[in-house]
């Protein structure tokens, strides 16, 4: 069984740091395994920010989504990690996480948690 | 002919409890009686809330929802003690009740409820 | 030729009068004649209300939009007129009614008005 | 009360008798009364027909669905009537009318009934 | 609790039985139960046929729906009997009924059953 | 070849001046002419407004909206000229004109322009 | 008043003769006048065609469908018309005709018509 | 790492073998990994087939996909492997599986591979 | 100015040689340049085949669409250029190329074609 | 290999200075290059802004979009350079860019930079 990448984000550095601006990422590809009864769930992942001094590599994005892809994780944590693992590594001005989970037992979850000030509209 | 199970939700610790985060559920298939014809209803419950330092576990809302089977309720009623009943297990800082019922006579109606301070956007 | 039901909307005691909530009601199915033409026109009225003291009872909302049936309404005095009719009967805390109307002459209308302090969000 | 126009749908010369060709119309603003209580019912009618010698003129199919404002009528009877009418005034080399009606009692009809050879594709 | 109806379809006769035409119905609020766990299952019922010398009778299709409510049933079994059920009563010349069931376990099942000559297009 | 009407909006009264409400219009079947090509551009107005005193009669804008068939027009400026012309005509409590023009040159242009206080909402 | 450019289909060589291939098109911006009222009328023109030995110019169509700008024509007779002037100057192998008008009087009005051998599928 | 479940398909007896019928069954949480790169794939598998002597169980085909979740396997080979399966295991009178992968390198691609007669319509 | 990767498509064997199957592929992001004006055109290209003894490789068919480039091409040959390019290499058993272009002086444009003998359904 | 337009946006007198409103635009045929792999990117990019005394000229603004065709361009760094752009040559009171990018390894990105006050509603 093949092995997931390390769960490590990297940054490369914003080219316009003077101005707030959002960066918006879908990733529609995220799966993990439920903490109850090991079976898979499946989610979509969308982070909204402001990036600070730096960005979010895109593809350190794809690894760090994947290597959930064999951990056991409930919907409310899993959101939460993220949105702290994204705040370590890049310290944006302001980020949102949304964790839109697939039904399970006839129910739709979405969490959303999100970090530092929010921008207007 | 079976019988409904018990309406108690449980509740688990929530992992991130200094952090204002929100969980919205959607419930489509809630189904219970018509007080005055005894006739099926069926709605799409949906839910969302700041939890506190409890979440509602999953699995009891899907039992929670199928308690109301073969309970004659009214559409405005049956949305604001869903409202209620949460309040008293969970005591969320923020949580609004949606209860959008099927057509009757040619009107579709919504019903929406809230407790708590409504979060920004 | 069958006669139209009395323009007459009933009520009945608010379940839960302490909490302001909102109830949206979809009638897809009205219609009336032009006062121009006498040609049917035909929309759908959305009405959203906080409750006061009482409901408005479903049946007899049915019945009510029935009533217009035969008779000749502008589409922006009817959609008052509704408002109205639904102030006086219930004193709803808060109230809109949309008409929603059909084409014609090749162009759509929509009226909206609102009597009450609008609620947040 | 206003009366409804008389139910006498009108042709016009085809200006491309020589050609097997197909019009489509749909009226989304039928409605009738139903037979059993007296309420309105209300439906989209869609009619296809290849014409023969005639066209059935615009204007009189909007009086003709006009005309069953206040008449009593079943779902399969009337779609089956309209094509009988439709036939009999401009002899279609086929027509098909479909009778879309919406819910009632929680269920929604569709009629579709034809005459003459269905053309291909 | 309340008892369900009787599972006793009705017919009317057939007011144009002397043409092949075809109706839709379509029943959004079609509930069983699980015949492995007794848990609520929830479907979309689509009948169409083409009938003989009767019609099924609307409002006994509600009834006869909801006749389900309290039981236990297969998805592929409750589609093939809904489908005897018509035949035996109604004798249609053509009848397909379609049993479309929401998610369980992450998949979605819709099973389709007829009897009869299809007709064509 | 046909000459197109007058341009002149018809005002009616507000048979609820007391009340600040919103009517909307849309009309999707506009067209004029390119200032630099003399090709045809094509639009769909939406207007949106409180109204004063006086209403806009609705056949005068099928008119109106006509009356610019052959008329050189830039986007930002035939947007701003119909809101000019519904000011003077109706001075509504407010009114915003949106054109929403068909792509050219692939590039899709929409242009909003508004006058008086926006209300609520 | 601008004059309309001629009513003149161009043609090129077609660059794959010895193969049957489709060419769909599609004329979202097509109006004429109705010839009963003098009113402006509005449709989306679909043309599909087998090419013979030529192509139609793409350009050539854009300046085909404005010239029908300012004259009056039946919905019925100017998409057999479009028709007829396709053949006369491409021979297509196969080609269909869409007129799909807006609506009119309450009532959407298509019309399809074709001529040479329907291609499989 | 948890271990994937077995491959093994359940069947369960077919309750109306006497008639042909279809199920549909829409899996859209499948994921295996690149052959190329071992990166996660996804896809939704449908799956369509007329029964012979025996059902396939539905739990079984949640934990067949499951057991996909960390193997190696090129789109058009997983998709027949799939209907190879469900051949060897239920001989279905037909069977079409349809695999419907998400876009990689800007493609998205989706294979269709079928075993037996296809029913008509 | 980057040089564009060469125009060679590369074929892997068809794992499943002996069943007749079929692949889509939908190619979004397809651009070239417009032989006349030398400007831009984009559009999406579908192909869709019952391979013979070969696959065509994904990442060739994302470097075969990216050497149109900055290639001039009419909508018509690029189309059937593509089906031969596919032929020629892969020897498909059915294939067919439909080039779905975006608008251009208010008109869309659509080409298919194919080669072999198309499956059935 | 065809030249790239110089990349110079043009302006116009603003024909009603005076008022503040709002000019969109959306562009869904910008393509440039990946900075990392050379290979092509695509997006729509969206302008919303609010004229001082000049509006950009459309064509120059395709002219504009064209010209990034080969050049290689970081999304984040792109939609930044066509704010900049914009403000520099049009100095509007309001402007917003959005770039929509396409999926790039199973991640779709979105940014959005604006310059100035944001307008209300």
């Amino acid at each position: 069984m093949p092995s997931e990448p390390s769960r490590q984000l990297q940054v490369v550095p914003n080219p316009h740091p003077d101005r707030d601006y959002e960066v918006s990422l879908e990733v529609p590809e995220f799966t993990c395994l439920c903490p109850m009864t090991g079976q898979p769930d499946f989610a979509t992942i969308r982070i909204r920010y402001v990036p600070g001094r730096h960005l979010v590599e895109l593809k350190s994005i794809k690894l760090y989504a994947w290597s959930y892809r064999n951990e056991r994780a409930f919907h409310e944590d899993v959101t939460n990690r993220i949105l702290n693992d994204f705040v370590a590594v890049a310290a944006p001005r302001f980020i949102e996480v949304v964790g839109d989970f697939n039904v399970r037992g006839g129910i739709k979850t979405v969490v959303r948690a999100s970090h530092g000030k929010r921008p207007d509209a």
